[in-house]
Protein backbone atom coordinates (compact mmCIF):
# COMPACT_ATOMS: atom_id res chain seq x y z
CA UNK A 1 0.00 0.00 0.00
CA UNK A 2 1.73 3.25 -1.21
CA UNK A 3 2.05 6.01 1.90
CA UNK A 4 -1.22 8.84 1.52
CA UNK A 5 -1.05 12.02 1.19
CA UNK A 6 -2.63 13.46 4.75
CA UNK A 7 -4.20 16.80 4.92
CA UNK A 8 -5.35 17.67 8.87
CA UNK A 9 -7.11 20.90 9.39
CA UNK A 10 -9.72 22.49 11.37
CA UNK A 11 -12.86 24.41 10.51
CA UNK A 12 -12.14 27.39 12.46
CA UNK A 13 -8.59 27.77 11.02
CA UNK A 14 -8.33 30.49 8.08
CA UNK A 15 -5.00 29.38 6.74
CA UNK A 16 -6.83 25.55 6.89
CA UNK A 17 -9.56 27.50 4.36
CA UNK A 18 -6.76 28.23 1.92
CA UNK A 19 -5.07 24.77 1.87
CA UNK A 20 -8.55 23.28 1.23
CA UNK A 21 -9.26 25.75 -1.58
CA UNK A 22 -6.05 25.06 -2.79
CA UNK A 23 -4.84 21.21 -2.42
CA UNK A 24 -7.05 19.83 -4.97
CA UNK A 25 -5.72 21.62 -7.58
CA UNK A 26 -2.16 21.06 -6.50
CA UNK A 27 -2.89 16.88 -5.75
CA UNK A 28 -4.59 16.20 -8.93
CA UNK A 29 -1.54 17.93 -11.11
CA UNK A 30 0.45 15.58 -9.45
CA UNK A 31 -1.76 12.72 -9.44
CA UNK A 32 -1.63 12.34 -5.53
CA UNK A 33 -4.37 11.01 -3.65
CA UNK A 34 -5.28 13.03 -0.68
CA UNK A 35 -6.61 11.80 2.66
CA UNK A 36 -8.94 14.25 4.67
CA UNK A 37 -8.71 14.58 8.51
CA UNK A 38 -10.94 16.96 10.19
CA UNK A 39 -9.65 17.52 13.68
CA UNK A 40 -10.23 20.06 16.51
CA UNK A 41 -7.45 22.18 17.73
CA UNK A 42 -9.53 23.34 20.75
CA UNK A 43 -8.15 20.73 22.67
CA UNK A 44 -4.54 21.19 21.98
CA UNK A 45 -4.44 24.52 22.10
CA UNK A 46 -6.04 24.15 25.37
CA UNK A 47 -3.48 22.02 26.49
CA UNK A 48 -0.97 24.80 25.37
CA UNK A 49 -3.20 26.81 28.22
CA UNK A 50 -4.58 28.90 25.90
CA UNK A 51 -8.54 28.93 26.16
CA UNK A 52 -9.20 30.95 22.37
CA UNK A 53 -7.32 31.05 19.38
CA UNK A 54 -3.19 32.51 20.01
CA UNK A 55 -4.75 34.92 16.92
CA UNK A 56 -6.96 36.31 19.60
CA UNK A 57 -4.55 36.15 22.75
CA UNK A 58 -1.31 37.93 21.04
CA UNK A 59 -3.25 40.82 19.46
CA UNK A 60 -0.26 42.07 17.15
CA UNK A 61 0.22 38.48 15.72
CA UNK A 62 -3.83 38.52 15.05
CA UNK A 63 -3.94 41.40 13.21
CA UNK A 64 -1.37 40.93 11.10
CA UNK A 65 -2.76 37.15 10.25
CA UNK A 66 -6.13 38.96 8.90
CA UNK A 67 -3.98 40.80 6.86
CA UNK A 68 -1.81 37.93 5.51
CA UNK A 69 -4.79 35.50 4.91
CA UNK A 70 -6.53 38.69 3.30
CA UNK A 71 -3.30 39.00 0.77
CA UNK A 72 -3.19 35.25 0.19
CA UNK A 73 -6.40 34.75 -0.74
CA UNK A 74 -5.93 37.85 -3.48
CA UNK A 75 -2.54 36.16 -4.56
CA UNK A 76 -4.25 32.68 -4.77
CA UNK A 77 -7.33 33.83 -6.42
CA UNK A 78 -9.85 32.59 -3.60
CA UNK A 79 -12.94 34.69 -2.10
CA UNK A 80 -12.24 35.42 1.50
CA UNK A 81 -14.88 37.46 4.05
CA UNK A 82 -13.60 37.82 7.77
CA UNK A 83 -15.62 35.83 9.61
CA UNK A 84 -17.76 38.23 12.14
CA UNK A 85 -16.92 35.20 14.98
CA UNK A 86 -13.53 33.67 14.95
CA UNK A 87 -12.72 31.00 15.87
CA UNK A 88 -16.29 29.51 14.75
CA UNK A 89 -17.33 25.99 16.70
CA UNK A 90 -16.02 23.15 14.37
CA UNK A 91 -17.72 20.60 16.41
CA UNK A 92 -20.63 19.73 14.69
CA UNK A 93 -19.18 19.95 11.37
CA UNK A 94 -16.45 17.95 11.82
CA UNK A 95 -18.34 15.24 13.46
CA UNK A 96 -20.68 14.94 10.10
CA UNK A 97 -17.50 14.57 7.93
CA UNK A 98 -15.86 12.31 10.05
CA UNK A 99 -19.24 10.46 9.62
CA UNK A 100 -18.44 9.61 6.16
CA UNK A 101 -15.03 7.03 5.73
CA UNK A 102 -15.17 8.47 1.83
CA UNK A 103 -12.34 11.01 1.74
CA UNK A 104 -13.72 12.16 -1.53
CA UNK A 105 -17.05 12.96 0.54
CA UNK A 106 -15.49 14.84 3.40
CA UNK A 107 -13.20 17.14 0.39
CA UNK A 108 -16.79 17.76 -1.28
CA UNK A 109 -18.25 18.82 2.38
CA UNK A 110 -15.28 20.09 3.98
CA UNK A 111 -14.93 23.07 1.71
CA UNK A 112 -18.39 23.96 1.57
CA UNK A 113 -18.26 24.28 5.45
CA UNK A 114 -14.95 26.50 4.84
CA UNK A 115 -16.91 28.51 2.21
CA UNK A 116 -19.77 28.99 4.78
CA UNK A 117 -17.58 30.33 7.40
CA UNK A 118 -14.69 31.98 5.53
CA UNK A 119 -16.28 33.22 2.18
CA UNK A 120 -20.24 34.03 3.41
CA UNK A 121 -19.47 34.41 7.21
CA UNK A 122 -22.14 31.73 8.13
CA UNK A 123 -21.90 30.36 10.93
CA UNK A 124 -20.85 26.60 10.64
CA UNK A 125 -21.93 25.67 14.20
CA UNK A 126 -25.69 26.02 13.42
CA UNK A 127 -27.25 22.80 12.50
CA UNK A 128 -29.44 24.43 10.15
CA UNK A 129 -26.21 25.91 8.38
CA UNK A 130 -24.68 22.19 8.01
CA UNK A 131 -28.24 20.82 6.57
CA UNK A 132 -28.18 23.23 3.94
CA UNK A 133 -24.91 22.31 2.93
CA UNK A 134 -25.78 18.61 3.20
CA UNK A 135 -28.79 19.65 0.89
CA UNK A 136 -26.76 21.34 -1.73
CA UNK A 137 -24.44 17.83 -1.43
CA UNK A 138 -27.91 15.78 -2.74
CA UNK A 139 -27.67 14.60 0.56
CA UNK A 140 -30.93 14.04 3.03
CA UNK A 141 -29.44 16.14 6.38
CA UNK A 142 -31.90 14.69 8.72
CA UNK A 143 -30.57 11.36 8.88
CA UNK A 144 -26.72 12.46 8.09
CA UNK A 145 -26.91 14.55 11.09
CA UNK A 146 -28.40 12.17 13.52
CA UNK A 147 -25.49 9.92 12.37
CA UNK A 148 -22.91 12.04 13.07
CA UNK A 149 -24.38 13.06 16.68
CA UNK A 150 -24.51 9.47 17.54
CA UNK A 151 -22.20 8.30 20.53
CA UNK A 152 -20.19 6.13 18.42
CA UNK A 153 -19.11 8.88 16.11
CA UNK A 154 -18.75 11.19 18.49
CA UNK A 155 -15.81 9.01 19.62
CA UNK A 156 -14.76 9.38 16.06
CA UNK A 157 -14.00 13.07 16.46
CA UNK A 158 -12.15 12.53 20.01
CA UNK A 159 -10.06 9.99 18.62
CA UNK A 160 -9.09 11.95 15.29
CA UNK A 161 -8.08 14.76 17.93
CA UNK A 162 -5.78 12.23 20.01
CA UNK A 163 -4.53 11.34 16.62
CA UNK A 164 -3.09 14.17 15.58
CA UNK A 165 -1.68 14.99 18.99
CA UNK A 166 -0.10 11.88 19.09
CA UNK A 167 1.65 12.00 15.87
CA UNK A 168 3.01 15.36 16.80
CA UNK A 169 0.28 17.84 14.98
CA UNK A 170 0.26 21.28 17.04
CA UNK A 171 -1.31 23.56 14.57
CA UNK A 172 -3.64 23.58 11.66
CA UNK A 173 -3.54 22.66 8.28
CA UNK A 174 -0.58 20.21 8.98
CA UNK A 175 0.28 17.80 5.95
CA UNK A 176 1.42 14.33 6.95
CA UNK A 177 4.15 12.31 4.91
CA UNK A 178 5.34 8.92 6.45
CA UNK A 179 6.95 10.39 9.41
CA UNK A 180 7.53 14.24 8.47
CA UNK A 181 5.13 16.63 9.99
CA UNK A 182 4.82 19.89 7.52
CA UNK A 183 3.17 22.71 9.47
CA UNK A 184 0.95 25.42 7.53
CA UNK A 185 -0.30 26.34 4.35
CA UNK A 186 2.59 27.67 3.22
CA UNK A 187 4.16 24.40 3.41
CA UNK A 188 1.52 22.66 1.29
CA UNK A 189 3.85 22.82 -1.68
CA UNK A 190 7.14 21.70 -0.28
CA UNK A 191 4.98 18.53 1.56
CA UNK A 192 3.89 17.47 -2.32
CA UNK A 193 7.17 17.40 -3.54
CA UNK A 194 8.68 15.74 -0.63
CA UNK A 195 5.86 13.09 -0.98
CA UNK A 196 6.77 13.13 -4.92
CA UNK A 197 10.30 12.30 -4.24
CA UNK A 198 10.03 9.86 -1.28
CA UNK A 199 7.04 8.29 -1.93
CA UNK A 200 5.94 8.96 -5.37
CA UNK A 201 8.16 5.64 -6.06
CA UNK A 202 6.99 3.27 -3.32
CA UNK A 203 3.60 3.53 -4.88
CA UNK A 204 4.42 3.35 -8.07
CA UNK A 205 6.17 -0.08 -7.94
CA UNK B 1 12.99 58.80 -1.55
CA UNK B 2 12.06 55.24 -2.58
CA UNK B 3 11.06 53.46 -0.39
CA UNK B 4 13.09 50.92 1.55
CA UNK B 5 12.87 46.95 1.75
CA UNK B 6 13.63 46.10 4.96
CA UNK B 7 14.73 43.41 6.93
CA UNK B 8 13.90 42.90 10.67
CA UNK B 9 16.07 40.02 12.26
CA UNK B 10 17.13 38.37 15.62
CA UNK B 11 20.64 36.64 15.92
CA UNK B 12 19.17 33.87 17.86
CA UNK B 13 15.82 33.56 15.28
CA UNK B 14 16.88 30.22 13.40
CA UNK B 15 14.33 31.24 10.24
CA UNK B 16 15.90 34.43 10.29
CA UNK B 17 18.67 32.84 9.73
CA UNK B 18 17.48 31.34 6.82
CA UNK B 19 16.15 34.56 5.27
CA UNK B 20 19.85 36.36 6.14
CA UNK B 21 21.55 33.59 3.77
CA UNK B 22 18.97 33.74 0.84
CA UNK B 23 18.23 37.60 0.95
CA UNK B 24 20.62 39.07 -0.80
CA UNK B 25 20.50 36.44 -3.96
CA UNK B 26 16.84 37.43 -4.23
CA UNK B 27 17.46 41.26 -3.65
CA UNK B 28 20.32 41.75 -6.11
CA UNK B 29 18.50 39.62 -8.67
CA UNK B 30 15.66 41.74 -7.64
CA UNK B 31 17.50 45.41 -8.02
CA UNK B 32 16.32 46.29 -4.54
CA UNK B 33 18.14 48.10 -1.77
CA UNK B 34 17.40 46.04 1.77
CA UNK B 35 17.85 47.61 4.68
CA UNK B 36 19.39 45.91 7.60
CA UNK B 37 17.80 45.78 11.44
CA UNK B 38 18.76 43.87 13.97
CA UNK B 39 16.33 44.30 17.08
CA UNK B 40 15.55 42.20 20.31
CA UNK B 41 12.61 39.32 20.12
CA UNK B 42 13.29 38.81 23.76
CA UNK B 43 11.19 41.75 25.26
CA UNK B 44 8.76 41.45 22.88
CA UNK B 45 7.99 37.79 23.93
CA UNK B 46 7.96 39.06 27.46
CA UNK B 47 5.29 41.63 27.35
CA UNK B 48 3.16 38.20 26.08
CA UNK B 49 3.99 36.50 29.18
CA UNK B 50 6.58 34.32 27.76
CA UNK B 51 10.32 34.05 29.50
CA UNK B 52 12.15 32.38 26.98
CA UNK B 53 11.61 31.11 23.07
CA UNK B 54 8.19 29.76 21.94
CA UNK B 55 9.77 26.86 20.70
CA UNK B 56 11.36 26.35 24.46
CA UNK B 57 8.15 26.70 25.65
CA UNK B 58 5.86 24.72 23.41
CA UNK B 59 7.35 20.78 22.87
CA UNK B 60 5.77 19.72 19.77
CA UNK B 61 6.40 23.24 18.14
CA UNK B 62 9.62 23.23 19.00
CA UNK B 63 10.45 19.74 17.87
CA UNK B 64 8.67 20.25 14.60
CA UNK B 65 10.37 23.22 14.03
CA UNK B 66 14.40 22.04 14.59
CA UNK B 67 13.32 19.27 11.79
CA UNK B 68 11.62 21.97 9.45
CA UNK B 69 14.93 24.00 9.30
CA UNK B 70 16.75 21.23 8.81
CA UNK B 71 14.84 20.23 5.94
CA UNK B 72 14.32 23.66 4.34
CA UNK B 73 18.76 24.23 4.84
CA UNK B 74 19.02 21.02 2.70
CA UNK B 75 16.38 22.29 0.12
CA UNK B 76 18.36 25.57 0.75
CA UNK B 77 21.64 24.41 -0.13
CA UNK B 78 22.52 26.10 3.48
CA UNK B 79 24.82 24.28 6.17
CA UNK B 80 22.77 23.79 9.14
CA UNK B 81 23.98 22.91 12.63
CA UNK B 82 22.07 23.09 15.32
CA UNK B 83 23.13 25.19 18.16
CA UNK B 84 23.87 23.13 21.71
CA UNK B 85 22.18 26.79 23.11
CA UNK B 86 19.51 27.73 22.32
CA UNK B 87 18.61 31.02 21.92
CA UNK B 88 21.93 32.06 22.44
CA UNK B 89 21.97 36.01 23.89
CA UNK B 90 22.27 38.22 20.57
CA UNK B 91 22.46 41.79 22.73
CA UNK B 92 26.45 42.28 21.34
CA UNK B 93 25.71 41.05 18.33
CA UNK B 94 23.11 43.23 18.12
CA UNK B 95 24.42 45.86 19.43
CA UNK B 96 27.76 45.56 17.02
CA UNK B 97 25.80 45.27 14.07
CA UNK B 98 23.78 48.83 14.97
CA UNK B 99 27.16 50.72 15.78
CA UNK B 100 27.34 51.25 12.20
CA UNK B 101 24.86 52.88 10.10
CA UNK B 102 26.11 51.03 6.97
CA UNK B 103 23.61 48.54 5.51
CA UNK B 104 26.17 47.29 3.71
CA UNK B 105 28.69 46.68 6.90
CA UNK B 106 25.71 45.40 8.78
CA UNK B 107 24.62 42.82 6.61
CA UNK B 108 28.17 41.20 6.42
CA UNK B 109 28.72 41.34 9.54
CA UNK B 110 25.19 39.88 10.60
CA UNK B 111 25.84 36.95 8.17
CA UNK B 112 28.67 35.68 9.82
CA UNK B 113 27.35 36.10 12.95
CA UNK B 114 24.41 33.74 12.14
CA UNK B 115 26.73 31.88 10.48
CA UNK B 116 28.91 30.79 14.13
CA UNK B 117 25.47 30.58 15.42
CA UNK B 118 23.63 28.61 13.23
CA UNK B 119 26.32 26.70 11.13
CA UNK B 120 29.20 25.94 13.68
CA UNK B 121 27.58 26.21 16.69
CA UNK B 122 29.98 29.00 18.17
CA UNK B 123 28.88 31.12 21.56
CA UNK B 124 27.73 34.88 20.12
CA UNK B 125 27.56 35.64 22.99
CA UNK B 126 30.78 35.61 23.79
CA UNK B 127 32.58 38.80 23.08
CA UNK B 128 36.05 37.02 21.81
CA UNK B 129 33.82 35.03 18.87
CA UNK B 130 32.05 38.41 18.13
CA UNK B 131 36.03 40.29 18.21
CA UNK B 132 37.09 36.79 15.67
CA UNK B 133 34.29 37.91 13.33
CA UNK B 134 35.63 41.71 13.28
CA UNK B 135 39.25 40.25 12.84
CA UNK B 136 37.71 37.98 9.94
CA UNK B 137 36.23 41.56 8.61
CA UNK B 138 39.20 43.10 8.71
CA UNK B 139 38.04 45.43 11.53
CA UNK B 140 39.90 46.37 15.15
CA UNK B 141 37.70 44.76 17.10
CA UNK B 142 38.16 46.67 20.61
CA UNK B 143 37.87 49.89 19.23
CA UNK B 144 34.09 48.81 17.37
CA UNK B 145 33.20 46.77 20.96
CA UNK B 146 34.05 49.78 22.51
CA UNK B 147 31.60 52.06 20.89
CA UNK B 148 29.19 49.48 20.68
CA UNK B 149 28.92 49.13 24.20
CA UNK B 150 28.27 53.05 24.81
CA UNK B 151 25.38 54.26 26.55
CA UNK B 152 24.49 55.84 23.33
CA UNK B 153 24.95 52.85 21.17
CA UNK B 154 22.62 50.91 23.82
CA UNK B 155 20.06 52.68 23.60
CA UNK B 156 20.05 52.13 19.47
CA UNK B 157 18.86 48.65 20.71
CA UNK B 158 16.17 49.59 22.70
CA UNK B 159 15.08 52.05 20.28
CA UNK B 160 14.76 49.77 17.67
CA UNK B 161 13.36 46.94 19.63
CA UNK B 162 10.50 50.01 20.53
CA UNK B 163 10.65 50.41 16.64
CA UNK B 164 9.61 46.95 15.82
CA UNK B 165 6.90 46.69 18.15
CA UNK B 166 5.55 50.03 17.39
CA UNK B 167 5.26 48.80 13.71
CA UNK B 168 3.52 45.77 14.66
CA UNK B 169 6.44 43.41 14.43
CA UNK B 170 5.67 40.37 16.85
CA UNK B 171 7.83 37.86 15.73
CA UNK B 172 11.27 37.35 13.09
CA UNK B 173 12.37 37.68 10.13
CA UNK B 174 10.20 40.47 9.48
CA UNK B 175 10.07 42.28 6.23
CA UNK B 176 8.40 45.67 5.96
CA UNK B 177 7.21 46.90 2.37
CA UNK B 178 5.52 50.43 3.36
CA UNK B 179 3.33 49.87 5.77
CA UNK B 180 2.80 46.39 5.00
CA UNK B 181 4.50 43.70 7.45
CA UNK B 182 5.65 40.27 6.00
CA UNK B 183 6.26 37.57 8.76
CA UNK B 184 8.67 34.90 8.64
CA UNK B 185 11.10 33.04 5.95
CA UNK B 186 8.52 31.63 4.16
CA UNK B 187 7.23 35.00 3.24
CA UNK B 188 10.46 36.41 1.77
CA UNK B 189 9.65 35.81 -1.97
CA UNK B 190 6.30 37.27 -0.88
CA UNK B 191 7.60 40.70 0.38
CA UNK B 192 9.68 41.17 -2.22
CA UNK B 193 6.82 40.46 -5.16
CA UNK B 194 4.80 42.74 -3.15
CA UNK B 195 7.82 45.42 -3.51
CA UNK B 196 8.73 45.02 -6.82
CA UNK B 197 4.78 45.89 -7.95
CA UNK B 198 3.38 48.46 -5.86
CA UNK B 199 7.15 50.38 -4.77
CA UNK B 200 9.49 49.77 -7.26
CA UNK B 201 8.00 52.12 -10.14
CA UNK B 202 8.13 55.01 -7.34
CA UNK B 203 11.80 54.30 -7.41
CA UNK B 204 12.45 54.58 -10.92
CA UNK B 205 10.30 57.48 -11.75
Amino acid sequence: MPVKFQFWYDFASPYSYLSAMRIEGLTSAAGVETEWHPFLLGPIFKSQGWDTSPFNIYEAKGRYMWRDIERLSGKYGIKFLKPSVFPRNGVLASRVALASESHEWRSRFSKLVFIANFAEDRDISNEAVIASILESLGEGPGHIIGGALSVENKGELRRATEGATSIGIFGAPSFIVGDEIFWGNDRLEDALEWYGSRMGHAGSS
